[in-house]
């Protein structure tokens, strides 16, 4: 028999937050234990002991009775109290970079969904401005870190008392290309390109001029191009320099859903048959990626699934390939990805409540 | 010939303020007079001679050079110096109150596009709550208003000062069931139902969470039940009581666009051709309106035109119908109403402009 | 423990038949025996034992296999010989008259999706023009058949051989009006309005110009007024009369959704707690209506929920009513309530898998 | 004064005939003249004379009467009683094939707007099959053949007998690299790579399982790799080899509006101001292309008017661009190109019509 953990999340009001309290909510191994919901809480809600989940996200009530749980004010008291084993921080990075320390000293296990801990390379976090970059505790933490992507660092994971949860366009460009740059076939003289679209829950919820409905309705628009901060993730994970890479978001006119566009070389002919091989070996035992075979896939097919699902065509002439991955930036690009890696790290099945 | 004039604007970084200044640059009887566009211009901006059209509204940008016209920074002098004839707001109920006294003690004809001066019952006022409501200004600039809806008004809005244009519900609903109640059709013992649907770009501009993308797309939501501001306009243009009719608008995951279903039974029995005859009488001479003949008119057939287009069915008995009406909310619920009614004030061809 | 049983399904193909499918596998109490999936099936995909799921809908395909499962040519040989004890059928209206009595002879359980047998009174089955209504087979058939709507006959459902699942938009009407015209509160003589909105997947899968994205996208549009064809099951369910209603459906422009916003007035002035009373007190034990005690649902909120949403308001006066009803009409408004009645049936948890 | 003509119209009935239509009905210099519009007609509409406009498409009746002219019957008799200077062709690629010879045998000048004439070379035609091609008057029409874009053949159009109006995703590529590659800055060994991505309009009016709503909403699709056939074009009319580019159309959830998201290396470091400048005097005198200079077009920006917008980043190295056209596939992708090639053709001002 499986025993059950303790989980806390800080953050339930987000939209990867609410995904991640649904899957932890229903996770077979966490039946006897709901989370613990901690954050921010105003003074009229903290005296009636939290705001209850069920008006925070009204699609969250059923006849469990998870809609009358409640977010209750963050204290590290309350959570020795309840005592949690993993803590989920679905927090801006300047919070993550604050109270990841002070969790691990308190003995709790962190899996952490912002950027805060991702970026080994110096020159990669710049683009963040931590505050705190360079203080001996920021760099011990970083230490601890572990890329919480289980399809590269399963075993590491497994062990780790610090999961940085993966960006979500990182999550669709890493999975498509590690398998082919790691096995040495991409001609990176030719250089790569990752043209990206994410939905617009990918923005996150507050209201900007760039969520608008107005804004983002029937349209299409790219941004952070050469500059956005998930570039360092593809290129520390992939194992590829700036040069070899150009890397376009894209703002798609749908609320969730990630599709990458991957346009490489070969340095040798490969045909469809080699290129399964090299993609089957890499994620043998991967059971959250699909492999699509005869198709391409697309973002409905993966929307609201945890799966991240890869596919590509090659040219007449064997050296050039479009690849395509897709995935739900809420669930494989966030919480998904998260519980995958609870699962792995409490050696659970990896899919488990995943499906 | 027809004489042309010089039209202000303010307020055309707003939804609406940006189909006027479309509307305007491109209205045959004003091709050698752009509009002024003034309105808030912060110091860096007013140092260049305001903020380019074409930063605000990049669509707006044309090979006429419409995208390096100005938005000036607002005073009465540059209105004065500049010859304004009539003078477009687009601007808060507030700021409509505070302005309007001082334009028409200046000369100045206005049209306001918004909800300052549309209602004559204070009780109807009450849901506005103007500050100013009560003082001899306030009821002495009252007196001035003509309701903007040629349809109903057309003498009065030619001799004019004070143009107080219909919301875009509003429109919706009156035009459809005036010509039956006006009639003495409509059976009010038994209530009217007006189940209203617009797109978002009815909430305006400023980015809140019911604008966000993630609330609006894939959504329908109703608000505003047994309360909406529009109600009041409803009331006095049809020339009805509250208890006679139930108003319900609708939020639209689309931009653009109101729908109006509307509920009525009928004293006596009707056919299609008595009712056709009645709209035909009522809206001869007016070019805006379509009366659709063997179908229902849909949002799409309306948007992005300048028309109200009005359709019916009866029920087998000819005592019951369901109405439904659509048009943009930005256009004949707005700026394309504006400019009818300027086209009327200057004695111009009424469609001028508007096809 | 909980007996399991074998469940089959005709027509997976279409949107409802994937959400029946995606919940039956999943079903607790259905691990050991994944339903039988049957059809129409070309040659070439007979010759290799029918058309794997994970062909028919990609996003099925999980780590557990059930993209390899099979749609395999219908015959009741077949149905006999995987021993079905329910048989779903999400199949025309004509090919459910035909096939349901055949079912029934050979002792199998029927839940029919389709609007074949719900309809008791001949003038309300009219609408269908069924070819066979009128012979003796057809008549004791539909003796044989309860109306799907657990909320309301959940008893005769618990012993019923043959089940009528309720037509999405019906279901959306009903539940908000049952209540309370059956405490006698309604007041029938000034009529009720249900001014109902659904998504496009209500539409079905052919592709027809009313589906085409062009003409869905951007759009809202009435059809079927005075005359839709789940006119009759609010009548006969709720025991009203024709006269007693206008229920008028619109196309929405999302995929999945219905709102249905209903107008009544009553006889005697109600309270906000007399009608929750009401409420409460008819949907005790309904595990999957959710009430909405202190706002109004949207469509948001039962989008891919297996809930039936509940919220309303009153006027100042007492005597009229919005009332708001949402679901999801490939969820409560089919499959889910199709599993919601097997559960019934089967004497499980109403809930059991719906969550 | 400039002198009027007679235009006709093939194939209204389509989106872009649509858009045609609304072009030609407002174009100053055609103020006397309404196209003929001419098609397949049924007995039953040919027995009233034609279809009226406002049945095909009810947003085009207007004050003018617009919606009463007909769609008649095409005859050659019909376009010769009518005087037909100009025919435009918005048909299928083999009418088009059929139809042009004898219209330029009767005298005809012919804009049409399918891909039959646009190619020269047969090894780019083979995507489309023709049946005629090989024949001699095939091969003599085609000599008579324009490429419809006057940013790169005014002179030709102007006294062409046939121009071929290009394809839609064509103009988004061509547009912004025929100057670069013109300039010779493109380093072609490292190859190009156009990622566009276009709304559902251009799909085409036929219901299909990929223009269903439920398909394209809330979507995004990868389709034609390798193998699209618009590449042809953009080999021609850029000059270069189909080993140095892959152009890859993807299927937006939007209903017009077509994005190109191009990546390019340059020969030699480049400054915005030098590629400025290229743009600059390559589109020198063509109105209808809106060079951004500080921002990167949006879908929004160009919809529903008839530019094509450009704007790029260069990264800091200046040897690699992103660079992002946007258009209305519908207008500066279809029609409004048709009637920029019929302004320069009459030596009309170019962007008469357009604005």
């Amino acid at each position: 028999m499986k025993e059950t953990i303790q989980t806390a999340v800080v953050g339930v009001t987000g939209y990867a937050g609410a995904e991640l309290a649904r899957l932890l909510l229903h996770h077979p191994c966490l039946k006897s234990k709901p989370p613990v919901f901690v954050g921010r809480v105003e003074a009229k809600d903290a005296a009636r002991g939290g705001i209850p989940l069920g008006e925070i996200h009204p699609e969250l009530i059923d006849s469990k009775g998870s809609g009358a749980l409640k977010q209750e004010p963050f204290s590290w008291e309350l959570l020795k109290e309840r005592g949690v084993d993993i803590l989920f921080l679905a927090t801006p990075h300047e919070q993550s970079r604050e109270w990841v320390p002070e969790a691990l000293e308190r003995g709790m296990r962190v899996i952490d969904l912002s950027g805060a801990w991702r970026l080994t390379e110096a020159a990669n976090r710049a683009v963040y401005a931590f505050e705190d970059d360079g203080t001996e505790l920021a760099a011990a933490t970083q230490l601890h870190a572990v890329y919480g992507m289980p399809e590269l660092h399963r075993k590491q994971i497994a062990d780790a008392r610090l999961v940085a949860n993966p960006g979500c366009y990182a999550t669709s460009v890493i999975l498509p290309l590690k398998p082919l740059v790691a096995a040495g076939l991409v001609d990176l003289k030719h250089g790569i390109v990752a043209d990206s679209k994410s939905g617009v829950s990918g923005a996150g919820k507050s209201p900007t001029a760039k969520t608008h409905f107005m804004y983002a309705a029937d349209n299409l628009s790219a941004y952070g191009l050469f500059g956005h901060r998930h570039t360092g993730e593809l290129l520390e994970q992939i194992g590829i320099a700036g040069s070899d890479i150009i890397f376009t978001p894209h703002l798609l006119p749908i609320p969730r859903g990630i599709m990458s566009t991957i346009y490489v070389r070969f340095n040798d002919a490969q045909t469809r048959a080699s290129l399964m091989k090299v993609y089957r070996e890499f994620f043998a035992g991967s059971p959250m990626v699909r492999l699509f075979d005869n198709s391409l896939p697309q973002i409905q097919n993966s929307v609201r699934t945890s799966y991240a699902d890869i596919g590509f065509q090659l040219d007449a002439s064997g050296r050039r390939a479009v690849i395509v991955s897709c995935l739900d930036n809420l669930l494989k690009g966030a919480s998904s990805q998260a519980v995958q890696n609870m699962n792995v790290m409490q050696g659970w099945l990896e899919s488990e409540g995943l499906e």
